[in-house]
């Protein structure tokens, strides 16, 4: 490196702008004070193809970041499952049909497909608002993590240099720069340069299950076209996934002899070609027809891979997210959705190390609980893929694959599938010691979507979309009913929380409480006869921040949370949720020291 | 005028920016292929104040344009409507609550408020899509209407000519311009400049009620501060209109002897203060405080003026709209959605005539349909306005208003302040002579709200999604069901409308039949087991245009439209609806003539 290659300073460089780069730049800009870079080695994003399925899941973390209105305007939705399977003439024809989603909880219930550039535009357009925008073709040829253990528990220290090579640089001299960064993440993919520049390995094995993908506008007479449909024909499985506008995907089962190169071992997309996946398909396909009405738009191949990394961080200074530290078969929808939920988890817990409000070893939770994720979908991956992959059950293959195996998997795999189920174990961020108080709401899993009626002017929101991704915590304070009997209650409760030592006064230390708390009350009373004003000054920040548990005034929504939550009526309950949407702690007022201890065990007493 | 003023030639000439011109010009703009000039002579678009009440149907009509999602996500919403009365002390109190839409078919039940400039700036962005742009600071100075019969009838001549005045022009040779028009909307406001020069006289009276206006963020502990409220105090009325943000507006009535000149008669603003609006507003709030936490926004005082134009229309070449052709009270929120659904009427008219589609006959129903609503309008605003002025009933005046009285009117008209119970009236374009065949879709009344389950894919949709202000006539088929016994009467209907007679092929004239009509197909089936493929080919143009009447795969949504509409299951039912929403037609299959006859009474069966 030339001596004379220009030299920055970033709280977060990221390398990558992918699914997890985007959330991570996104999330990160929007916080408004971090000093963000994001750089990617395409010379520009993605056109066609790649990952396009967003899960239900995934919509809701969107929904936290404003994204999801504009995510549902552009994208097709997938209510139904169909499936289809030979009759005794060996054709296929429909079994049945299913919900696509079968978790309960689901706020949508369904999924989206949006082919990834128009996704990737959609965080593009958010972060461009924020200032920031991919610094392209830049890929990274250095990385150094400083061994000095002062320099890596300083706040102040920027322990990750990262040499940067320019590739539209016009002379050689212009190529170079070295980045000095807080912390880096990784989101470089699955040939990560991050993870085998730092070492880091990949666990697990490559299947031999190969399948072809193709992105057309069909021309065809298959009734479910425009349903998810997973088709076991005695010719191969297929499945369609059906997308934005008329067009559809086709992932078409191939044979590993027809794409492997014996030579090396890998698969090798010069011995295939789209027409001859479609001539694959046709033949799943009988006795219907389908064809390309134009142009192929995108086609690859691929071999499922089901590997994790061993580890997802170095010094908790560098980490890696999202393909870089998995990967699996795409036809769960899993890929785009996990590698976007990876730097979710993530980039808060940085966001509030940097600011000094949290302590740094929350960021081990990032690993914990992501790879944790990402080891049990490799674990549903494993079963699902082979019942996909495998043969359908006839008179002459009665060690098939039943359609009865096939949707229960489906069914029993539901929560995962849609991402509903995702949950977090007990950690510093985690504490389950009081689940009793709210036994419905787990602690650990996202917040229950529920509509709520606001007590001021009774419009009907719901409580997600008062649970931004905005870096704060939240603090859900069901205060039950205020009968005459409960005031003394109510008020003691009040002025606890306003006591110096409480932990609203205690981390925000002078500064405004809703800097970094935001607390939202939840009161049983109805809409018609309820006064705001009558709820404790501390308990309402604004007149916003007041909600009924009441029907709206159509009686079509809201109402009945206490009793779904497991939340009495009868005493104060408080319920912590984590900036990312997921339940941190439940407590009962008489609890509060909890509390305060939950907070205490990784929120900071001073600035840095 | 110099002779050499520059010439030019549109197809429309809107004059003033205002909630009607704005309407108008978005939708001329959205036809795409229409030459349209809008002017107005204020340098900029509206800064504060102004109206800003959006009624339930007027949000249908925004959404029918795309443009409701961001007026919701801008605009405050109100859903409650409390009212206050003198109790025994003579203090106003709480009386009650309820909601504040009482139309029970609303698909938005409650009011949207926005101030009129950031409205303006939704149709200013949607305007500035299609290439159209508010040509500003410019104002009409002269008008005259061909006289020649020949003119006035051909469709290719241009027999308005309007002189426009350039305010900003730098030398006054560039200052005057001649427009030649086919047709000029008039939408310049309660002192119509287009109205005087033609001469339309203006019918009715002014009101002896007076009232002030104030917006400002208040400080208040009142308790429905964020409610719609009708303050009847032994002081005065108030009324709150809560706003977007923590604004309120506040209406306050004034006495007549403050406000007016008693020279001219007329209201002089330099008579008052909004300090004075304010001084008489907290008495009508006692024993609550309200007062501006920082400068009040906005004031202003009015006179309500309860009139309606003579006629709406010169020659049917030029139409006046909005303000310029009524004027009512503020109070019951009418005013800016009556003046955005005149231009809503009249739009698509104009383009169809324009198009040689339609016969310029039809520009009649415009005056027929709009002035009689402005008509019941006033009805309407002269019971309102007076139960409202009026002193609240107390022992000391036993004649006063009660609160009974106030609340059933209040109710009664919730079709009408809803904006849900516009009614148009028989014509050419509404054929009420089937009207048995679905009984409670109300001919003349807008298409209901209702979710139907679209069969290629499930996904639930909203039916007046489907039915988009984009100049066509929708044809919704309901087919009922589609058992065996049956389908010999559906395939019988389907080559009816293939055939060369059929009002489907006849008026496009081989142009493609969804250029002038969409048609969607409504079938009593199931979403499990439905094939979209059995409808025959002529009823779904395209897969996403057959549906079901059958509730979501979360059975939430969807269901009963056939019972709930009175339309049978077993026999096939025409609903024709207009591009502007509202059912022109309804009728069985086996009276496909009348439909014909519809079509025949105003479409063309030659090109221009």
């Amino acid at each position: 490196m030339p001596p004379q290659a220009p030299e920055s300073y970033v709280d977060v460089l990221i390398i990558g702008a992918g699914p997890a780069g985007f959330m991570c730049g996104n999330a990160l800009a929007a916080a408004g004070d971090i000093k963000v870079r994001i750089i990617d080695l395409r010379p520009s994003k993605v056109i066609a193809g790649q990952a396009d399925g967003i899960q239900p899941r995934t919509i809701e973390v969107l929904q936290s970041y404003g994204l999801a209105e504009r995510l549902l305007r552009e994208g097709n939705q997938m209510h139904m499952c169909a499936f289809y399977n030979p009759n005794v003439a060996g054709e296929i024809q429909l079994t049945s049909r299913a919900p696509d989603v079968t978790a309960p909880t689901a706020r949508f219930p369904f999924e989206v497909t949006l082919h990834q550039g128009a996704i990737e535009q959609i965080f593009m357009d958010s972060m461009a608002a924020h200032n920031l925008r991919v610094d392209r073709p830049v890929k990274p040829v250095a990385i150094e993590v400083s061994r000095d253990p002062e320099q890596l528990r300083s706040l102040s220290s920027y322990p990750v240099k990262v040499t940067l090579a320019r590739l539209d640089a016009a002379v050689d001299a212009d190529k170079l720069e070295v980045v000095h960064a807080k912390y880096v993440v990784g989101a470089d993919g699955a040939h990560s340069w991050v993870r085998k520049a730092l070492g880091i390995t990949m666990e697990g094995e490559q299947t031999d299950y190969v399948w072809g993908v193709v992105d057309m506008i069909p021309d065809s007479n298959f009734p479910d076209i425009r349903n998810k449909t997973a088709i076991h024909s005695t010719n191969g499985s297929s499945m369609i996934i059906p997308r934005e506008g008329d067009k559809v995907r086709l992932y078409v089962q191939l044979s590993e002899s027809d794409v492997v190169d014996p030579a090396t071992g890998r698969v090798d997309k010069n011995r295939m070609s789209s027409e001859q996946i479609l001539e694959v398909a046709r033949k799943t396909f009988q006795p219907f027809h389908i064809r390309p009405l134009s142009d192929v738009e995108w086609w690859t191949i691929y071999i499922i891979g089901q590997r994790v990394a061993s580890r997802y961080s170095v010094e908790d200074r560098v980490f890696i997210a999202g393909d870089a530290c998995h990967t699996h078969s795409p036809k769960a929808g899993q890929g785009m959705n996990a590698s976007m939920n990876d730097t979710h988890n993530l980039a808060w817990k940085m966001v509030q190390v940097l600011r000094g409000w949290a302590s740094p070893s929350i960021l081990k939770t990032y690993e914990a609980e992501r790879r944790k994720y990402a080891q049990d979908l490799i674990d549903f991956d494993k079963q699902f893929a082979a019942l996909f992959s495998g043969k359908p059950r006839t008179s002459n293959n009665q060690d098939g694959v039943t359609h009865e195996d096939f949707l229960k998997a489906f069914q029993t795999f539901g929560g995962f599938t849609s991402g509903i189920g995702v949950h977090y174990s007990p950690s510093m961020i985690v504490n389950t010691k009081h689940q009793k108080s709210a036994e419905n709401l787990v602690i650990g899993e996202r917040m229950l979507p529920q509509v709520f009626i606001r007590a001021a002017d009774a419009k009907p929101v719901e409580i997600q979309d008062v649970l931004p991704a905005d870096i704060r915590f939240k603090i859900l304070v069901f205060l039950g009913s205020m009968e005459e009997s409960r005031l003394s209650e109510i008020h003691t409760f009040a002025n606890e929380l306003s006591s110096p030592t409480s932990f609203l006064q205690r981390y925000p230390m002078g500064r405004q409480v809703s800097l970094m708390f935001d607390i939202i009350t939840i009161v049983v009373g109805d809409k018609q006869n309820f006064n705001y004003l009558s709820v404790p000054a501390i308990l309402r920040p604004h007149w916003s921040k007041v909600l009924l548990d009441d029907t709206d005034v159509t009686d079509s929504k809201g109402g009945g949370a206490y009793k779904r939550f497991g939340i009495s009526a009868e005493e104060v309950t408080i319920v912590i949720v984590r900036p990312d949407g997921y339940v941190g702690m439940i407590a009962p007022a008489v609890a509060l020291e909890d509390v305060h201890a939950y907070f205490a065990s990784f929120l900071a007493t001073h600035t840095v």
